[in-house]
């Protein structure tokens, strides 16, 4: 398994409107093959910042098969827009869990 | 539930000796009241990088349960020499999940 992990910076004062976004943007990811779980959570620190984290299969599931999708493009379209700068998406495998 | 994150950046060349140390850190921190769950895990693209994810029940049972104890002390012994720079940590809350 292999962990997507985002830390999203949103336009202040869209925050709303970016989760409403998110909302219809999560039906997409959550189609794709190897898709296994997701979680969108919002920094107490910094209120217009998020974390996604996305569980795949395999590294690829991701960066080919979704990122070369079609449904990608709806995935930017109803999101990339919020973002200021661009994240920077990184992929981890994990080390110890629940222990 | 509160998600504590910190991206560690650990000295090249240490990953080795951060992960048997992290081993036994862990053991501190489930032990702690209000822990939940954590995982550590290694990033594909940068493999001095790791991700810490714990989840607790409130806040305070990270900031001042956990950091305010004896065993946090042991905790930053066990693992702080390894970070360069110091990571930030910073705790989100869930907006959605595994949707």
């Amino acid at each position: 398994m292999i962990l997507e992990v985002a830390i999203l910076d949103i336009k202040r004062g869209l925050e709303q409107e970016f989760e409403a976004a998110f909302a219809k943007a999560q039906i997409i990811i959550s189609s794709m093959d190897g898709y296994a779980s997701h979680q969108l959570q919002n920094c107490i620190e910094k209120s217009n910042r998020y974390i996604l984290l996305v569980n795949w299969e395999t590294l690829e599931n991701h960066t080919v098969g979704f990122r070369g999708s079609e449904k990608y493009r709806e995935w930017r379209e109803l999101l990339h827009h919020f973002y200021e700068p661009l994240p920077e998406v990184e992929h981890y495998r994990a080390v110890f869990e629940n222990i």
